[in-house]
C-alpha cells in the first residue's frame, strides 16, 4: 500500500493536468472563433471532449476558465518563441527584423483574437474587468521583457524603453487591423519599415 | 403657395437632419459605454430623446444605425482635427509631435471605443461583418490621407508610406491599451519617442 499509493496517484494527476490543458487550449480556440457571447464552459467542454462536470471541477466560473486560458496560452506561446532565441541571426538589422516579425506574429494569431474578445467584453462586464486588468498588466510586462531580451536592447539608454514599448503597441495595432480581413501584405511592408527604423534607433 | 412651400419644407428637413445627427451621436456614446450587446435602436432613441418610430424611420436596422454612426462621427472628428491644421507649428519636430498627438487622441477617445466594440462584434456576426469591412477601409484611407497632409510627408520617398501607416497602427494599438485602464502617462512617453523617430525618418 505505502509504495503503490504514490504510483497510483501520479497517472491521475497527469490525466487531470492533461484535461486542464485541453480545456485551456479549447477555450482560446473557442473565444477566437465565436467570441465571448458564444463561449460558455459547456461549449468548451464539448470541444475538449470533457464532461461539463469535469470542466467545472477545474474552473468554477466562466470567467475563471477564459482568464486562465488566455494567461496559459500567452505564457506557452511566449515560452515557445523564447525557446528559438538562439536560432535568431546575430545582432544587427536581420535579427531586429526577425524579432519584430516574431512579436507581430504573436499579436496576429488566434491567441490575440481570443484576448481581444475577452478585453472588449471586460470593458462592459464588471466581474471580468478587474480580472482582465491584472492579466493585461502581467502579459504586457512579460512581452516587454521578452522583447528587450531578444532585441538585446539597452534600456538604460534614453528613449530605448519607450521604443520597445512602441514596438509592442504597434504589434497590437497590427493585430487589430487583421481582425476582419487578411492584412498580411500591407503588414509585411509596415514590419519591414519599422524594423529598419527600430534597428537604427537601437544602434544609435 | 409656390413661394411658401419650399420655406415650409426647409424647417422640416432641418428638424429631420438634427434628429438624425442626435441619433448618430447617441449611438456612438451608447456603443462606447455599454458595448454592442446593450446597444439597440430603442436604447439609442431614448438617449437621443427621439421616439422609436422616428429612429426606425431614419435607420431600418440596428446595423444601419451603428455603422452610419461610426462613419459619421469619424468623419466629423477628422474634419474637426483638420480644421486646426493651420494652428499647428511650422514643419519640424514640434509639428510632427503635435500631429502624432492629434492622431493618437483620435484613437483613444469614445469614438475609438465605439468602433472597437463594433469591429469585434463584426468578427463573429455576419450581417455586420461585410458592412464594417468596407467602413474600416474607408476610415483607414481617410485617416492615412489626413496624416500625410498634416505631416507634410512625401510618399514618393522610399519607406515613407509605410512609416505613416505604422504611425496609424501604433495609434490603434495605443487605443487598445487604453481600453480597460487609463494608459495616459505611459502613452505620453511612447508618443514623444515615436514622434522623435518619425520626425527623423521623414526628414532623412
Amino acid at each position: 500500500m505505502t509504495t503503490s499509493a504514490p504510483a497510483a496517484r501520479m497517472p491521475r494527476q497527469d490525466r487531470s493536468r492533461a484535461t486542464r490543458r485541453r480545456l485551456l487550449e479549447a477555450a482560446v480556440e473557442c473565444l477566437a472563433e465565436v467570441g465571448w457571447n458564444g463561449s460558455t464552459v459547456l461549449v468548451v467542454a464539448e470541444r475538449a471532449g470533457v464532461t461539463r462536470g469535469a470542466a467545472q471541477h477545474h474552473f468554477r466560473t466562466r470567467e475563471d476558465l477564459f482568464t486562465a486560458a488566455v494567461e496559459h496560452v500567452a505564457a506557452e506561446r511566449l515560452a515557445a518563441a523564447l525557446a528559438h532565441v538562439e536560432q535568431l541571426p546575430p545582432p544587427g538589422p536581420a535579427r531586429t527584423e526577425a524579432v519584430v516579425e516574431m512579436i507581430v506574429h504573436l499579436y496576429t494569431g488566434p491567441l490575440f483574437r481570443a484576448a481581444l474578445h475577452l478585453w472588449v467584453a471586460a470593458a462592459t462586464e464588471e466581474p471580468l474587468r478587474s480580472r482582465i486588468t491584472g492579466l493585461e498588466n502581467h502579459i504586457g510586462r512579460e512581452a516587454h521583457r521578452a522583447a528587450v531580451e531578444c532585441l538585446g536592447a539597452d534600456e538604460s539608454a534614453q528613449g530605448v524603453r519607450e521604443t520597445v514599448q512602441a514596438t509592442l503597441d504597434l504589434a497590437r495595432g497590427l493585430g487589430l487591423a487583421n481582425l476582419l480581413t487578411d492584412d498580411g501584405p500591407r503588414r509585411a511592408g509596415v514590419v519591414r519599415q519599422w524594423s529598419r527604423l527600430l534597428d537604427a534607433a537601437l544602434a544609435g
